[in-house]
């Protein structure tokens, strides 16, 4: 017989603590509904009228199976929570679920919050009797909870026995520091003597230890997990749900013991890469489950072994996930990868030794820092090139671009981009030029300006390529060999809905966006039409 | 009465199993100095005869404190010990400690080896005797161990016992493919009935657990632990020592409990980043104990709290480990924030209509596509605007930076950059160009020839800046305002060793680049040394 465990997503919230961070609604939205997808129990979109995005995520919140759900704290003393403008305005965004975070550490009840310890007794049964009685789901993140308990038990247990009195569905432990080792949440939580079906758990990763921590909640009785995708979350981050989702799936005794809502396993390295791109951060390679690295057989002994019989040195086969295996060398799975690839882009062969080159040139470029997970486009062409596949089209002869900066006749400092793209089509030599100036006047920058030189005159193909615009530009600085190098990818469409991606590597990021634009132009000539 | 618990460091070994990772001879020396100064036990330098530069390595290692050790296995079957290549390589580097690595999961035998599990087990006692008998300490690094003890718990326990038997001075276990719980590797520990004295843990992270189920062997009686700096290692990489060691010296119960080799903690933050430099990597922000935002207090309610006692959101003082705290600014932070932030700059102000002035420019910035977070420089010289306390130094006039990608005259493209830099200072006006070219005649791009053109010739300030690195560049594109703009960050390092980023923002990315040059050279001018 199988328990329910329950998953609870705070990336939009506590993921949001990250330095560096700050989701726009639209990318919320896009979050929130990944996290659907992949079967979350409830989400908490953020703290609706403590920042501007949060407030208005929840005045038009995607539609979801999961929970939505409204985070704040609970009221201030000093007023009912009827009175309270803050509880008020997480109220008003009509979330079915809202959670509250509470103190439960007798050191932050009096010297954070200045107040008595019965006062703050008070805010917690107030705020979650004011929750339920709107006929709302309502959850109390016990704030210090752990180092609450060290300091006065008895007090850290009232607190969330008046939480539950007062009707909360679930009270979270909440170790908000990241100090409580692994083996002492689970000692704290089996001496509480509380349903294990309405505590939850919440950790952050200041030991490295936030998903040990985590799973010591669930063996000690906790029913309800905590986290964020790619353990985002204030300093060193939540407990991550990309690595425990799989351990709790995958990994004995969590999978024979417990059944979770998430329906989509092997989209989670999607999901995860998903929201790295729209942080625009690498992926970390050697992430558990979803790392680049994560399957990569690097010492000879192992590589030769895992050819032999994968379990060897693999604790759960790759695909479960989404993530694949890397052998150096001969590999088995990198060659039914790319024929799966092939056939995607209509390009299926029969040419083993075509295969193999397109796999090598692909090494060797990724060596240099180029990446096609998110740029099938640039793929094929190289594929195309090994299969013979690709008209030469045009051939680009040079191209110079100018950035100048310096004041206007008004006095104003002003900048300007100026671009000569020089081209050979069938015999001809056509020049280009053109300027950065946007419709309006504003200056788009040197990329832009190189790409409208490029996109000018192509001769006989210019009909095909007119429809074409640029959408997304993204640009990163990587590791290639021992350099940094700049990544580019770019995003483009046509009139046709259309859209593919191409890459671009180079010290320079003008060459290396102009690459990613000579690809996308050949990419949609190879199409015909 | 504490105990004793030993370090063994391998960095040099397995750390180099990480994907994109190759150590020169000359860094392998540096490293274990490294080590040897933080005081690890045990430095595991390489496998000798494996490969060129570990054999480089044991030709001359550097003298250390720490035991040097050679890693190997055990003999092959079919030959003696004596008469094995393999293990007399190891031998030869002449180290007083070796560790052999031998399997003891009979499916790993049988499948991966095809021999007999009593050969196997005679491939262990005659290594382990034959290093013995050398005089030197012997190591067993007993492969697979917990996948093995489910497997076959008689044979797993022989395999140790052969060893030990034979004069192991430790037998390390190790959860090879990393999938074993930290609750678990407790369990199989605890029930070996084996002196903790000679057992040894050796973790992966495939379910980031490598820390957890660590000192889940130390809870069960084991008192070796391996790992390497910053995690590196095979896949996910191995326990990390960077966040091992802190915990293991500053939280309880081992604090109270162990004595350790390690005598420069505050030093860990400099070595975890000059680890990171050697290998060029980019240092994680969000790692435990050394990251950059790891007392970094985001969340408003936080940084309040902070300021009126650390230990509110701070489970250790970062000073400890060489770190430091951070209070950004963000939407989410006030005006006490603010104040902290300026503390630190040493910038402290009564002005609260200058205080609200910078907030109020920061927001305007931040809806612009700016972030203050990661760029505390660049917050400074608002901060110092506002404040009438940033000196005008010098006047950018004008600038022109042209990229230019032509056929050379070995007929290859290539592509150069040249950027000119007008400044007025004390009312001379200073014309600079540099180009793109770097040492070995590579292109490094527009933003590099504008950097070095800036920092050409400034005058009576020249002497200021010549000291100053350029560190990272991390672009992204940001939605600011209606339209796509280029968020560059930029971070410098002067002779000193000050680290300090600014930030930049335009639709043209060489523009946001030179805006944050800009806030990098007044900072540092500001600084006045």
């Amino acid at each position: 017989m199988t328990e329910r465990l329950y998953l609870y997503d705070t990336t939009l919230r506590d993921g949001q603590q990250t330095q560096g961070v700050q989701f726009s609604t639209a990318e919320k939205v896009e979050i929130a509904q990944m996290l659907d997808a992949l079967g979350l129990d409830h989400i908490e979109g953020g703290w609706p009228g403590a920042n501007p995005t949060d407030s208005e995520f929840f005045a038009a919140p995607p539609k979801t199976r999961a929970t939505m759900t409204a985070f704040g704290m609970t009221k201030r003393a000093g007023r009912s929570a009827e009175n309270d403008d803050v509880l008020a305005a997480v109220l008003n965004a009509g979330t079915s679920s809202v959670c509250l975070v509470g103190k439960t550490h007798t050191f932050h009840v009096e010297t954070a919050l200045g107040i008595s310890l019965d006062e703050n007794l008070e805010n917690i049964r107030a705020s979650v009797a004011h929750v339920v009685a709107q006929g709302r789901e309502a959850l109390l993140d016990a704030e210090h909870f752990f180092d609450g308990f060290e300091a006065d038990p008895a007090y850290a247990r009232a607190c969330l026995a008046t939480a539950l009195d007062a009707g909360a569905r679930w009270v979270v432990l909440c170790d908000t520091n990241g100090g409580t080792m692994p083996s002492r949440i689970g000692e704290v939580i089996d001496g509480l003597d509380l349903p294990g079906d309405r505590l939850g758990i919440h950790t952050h990763n200041d030991t490295e230890q936030a998903v040990a921590g985590s799973l010591a909640a669930i063996d000690a009785g906790v029913r309800q997990v905590q986290g964020t995708l790619n353990g985002l979350g204030e300093r060193c981050g939540n407990a991550n749900l990309t690595s425990l989702i799989p351990t709790l799936l995958l990994k004995e005794p969590y999978a024979s013991r417990f059944q979770t809502g998430v329906r989509d396993l092997p989209g989670l390295l999607r999901v995860s890469r998903r929201l790295d791109d729209i942080l625009n951060r690498v992926p970390r390679r050697e992430a558990a489950y979803v790392g680049a690295s994560a399957f990569a057989h690097k010492a000879g002994l192992h590589a030769s072994a895992i050819l032999k019989n994968p379990k060897t040195y693999e604790h759960i086969p790759p695909e479960a996930v989404g993530n694949a295996r890397i052998v150096p060398m001969s590999n088995q799975a990198g060659l039914s990868n790319l024929r799966k690839r092939l056939a995607d882009a209509g390009l299926s062969t029969d040419d083993d030794g075509a295969l193999r080159r397109i796999l090598e040139r692909v090494k060797i470029q990724e060596d240099k820092g180029y990446s096609y997970d998110g740029a099938q486009a640039s793929f094929e062409m190289i594929a195309r090139d090994e299969l013979s596949l690709l008209p030469s089209f045009f051939e680009v002869k040079r191209y110079r671009v100018t950035v100048e900066r310096r004041k206007n006749k008004y006095n104003q400092m002003v900048s300007l981009s100026e671009a000569v793209v020089v081209v050979k089509v069938d015999g001809d030599k056509k020049l280009s030029v053109s300027e950065s100036m946007d419709e309006t006047g504003g200056d788009r920058g040197p990329v832009n300006a190189l790409s409208k030189a490029l996109f000018k005159d192509l001769g006989p193909y210019q009909a095909q390529i007119n429809d074409i615009r640029l959408i997304d530009f993204r640009v990163r600085i990587m590791q290639g060999g021992t350099e940094a190098v700049t990544r580019v990818i770019i995003d483009h469409e046509d009139g046709k809905g259309r859209r593919w991606s191409t890459v671009g590597v180079s010290p320079n990021i003008v060459d290396a966006s102009f690459e990613a634009l000579l690809d996308a132009v050949r990419w949609k000539l190879c199409q015909g039409t």
